[in-house]
């Protein structure tokens, strides 16, 4: 089982449709699935949750709606608090950085009930003496409020990027080599001598900027086929004999 | 001067003003505050917007307007492109926590742009050919497209991390010593033998129940003084002589 099953997002007392439907399509976004909201007070009815949802209205519909966030948590080994306030019993609180690898270990074994606040009004102190780890999403300190979708989204970020599922992209062309390097820096140069680009006498100057470029420019080995490429054309376009200035 | 001013975020041909609101807060949220649209295509007026920037609404009224994406960069370094799908010329992007550091660096002397696509479409690759540098954000398969406003979400947020402004909270009790450590064993061995929880001749062993729970719980002096005092409180309680069984 993935850790990922193993995740309750909890929404404590929401007040939006339309948030609930972000943060499912939050949850989705980052392979989570299990919805669960506290003492819902929706003031705006369940349309708006559908379309905020958008491919993620399965998740919306099965979500578990309970009277009381000991029901809500009741099971969880690891119950995470969010909050964007200081103060004295908040002051262990560490970034969702800091605790997403502690979360995914637990998560692997346990369930983890990962908890946020009202719209208006966050995590009450009650709630938060209830909690196991407590989060806090950096901010500038002009405007720490989050949008609940967004503070979940953040959240779910960190975790599956703590989970190490994810396969970071990466191009099918190897890194280019030193000896391609080599090989691409002659070609230039015959090159750039032929088009009268430079002179002999000054080609071991003026190769030193296309090795800057080229170092920073090509990194693969279909980089440095392009840039050879462009060489030898030039040396095929140019002809045997240098043109005269 | 901040990298944060640097940074501008470049919404191309975006739809729906409540997403360019929820755009305004996040970006506010992590200290940005320079909003470009290219060519908006508004569809719902400008009051979502206003209701969902919160108190980034000053962000939202100062944004720029051009009508093409080159007006919009003309005076940026790195044109960051952000993209959910693959693709030839899309393999070379990397994620954004990858970039971030980089575009930090860029910020502190340049201008960086970030460019965001149309809610229902994304970046053209016309669009993408003009980049510098393209992002994806990690996401589970089954789900690759994100909210506008969460993307930029998740791009500001690594900046932000990034740029290392953020003072990770602490807690002001300083970590707890190993020399408190064994004077917190030691009164609590003696409560325990006075009030009858253990006999002698198995201290020992019931007291590296006790190391392992305080080595996982106190962690900070002050966790240390509770449970110190939660001993010596004992002790007085239980009096000079142990309790008869």
């Amino acid at each position: 089982m993935s850790f990922k099953e193993s995740i309750h997002i909890v929404l404590v007392e929401p007040l939006y449709s339309g948030n609930i439907g972000s943060v499912c399509r939050a949850m989705a976004n980052m392979g989570l699935s299990k919805l669960t909201l506290v003492a819902p007070r929706i003031v705006d009815g369940w349309q708006e949750g559908e379309k905020f949802a958008v491919h993620a209205g399965d998740l919306l519909r099965q979500r578990r709606e309970v009277a009381t966030l000991s029901e809500a948590v009741a099971d969880c080994t690891a119950v995470v608090g969010t909050t964007a306030r200081g103060g004295l019993y908040r002051q262990h609180v560490r970034t969702a950085r800091e605790w997403a690898p502690e979360l995914v270990r637990i998560a692997g074994h346990a369930p983890v009930a990962l908890l946020f606040g009202r719209e208006d009004n966050g995590l009450d102190n009650d709630e938060i003496a209830r909690c196991t780890h407590l989060i806090r999403i950096p901010t500038a300190n002009d405007y720490v409020s989050l949008n609940l979708a967004q503070a979940v989204m953040i959240c779910c970020y960190e975790l599956f990027q703590a989970g190490g599922e994810f396969e970071a992209p990466c191009e099918k062309s190897p890194p280019v080599t030193a000896e391609q390097r080599e090989r691409l820096q002659q070609l230039w140069r015959e090159a750039m001598l032929r088009v009268g680009f430079m002179e002999e006498q000054k080609a071991d100057h003026m190769m030193q900027g296309f090795q800057r470029i080229f170092s920073r420019g090509v990194q693969s080995g279909d980089d440095a086929d392009i840039m050879m490429g462009v060489a030898r054309q030039t040396l095929w376009a140019a002809g045997r004999e240098r043109p005269t200035p």
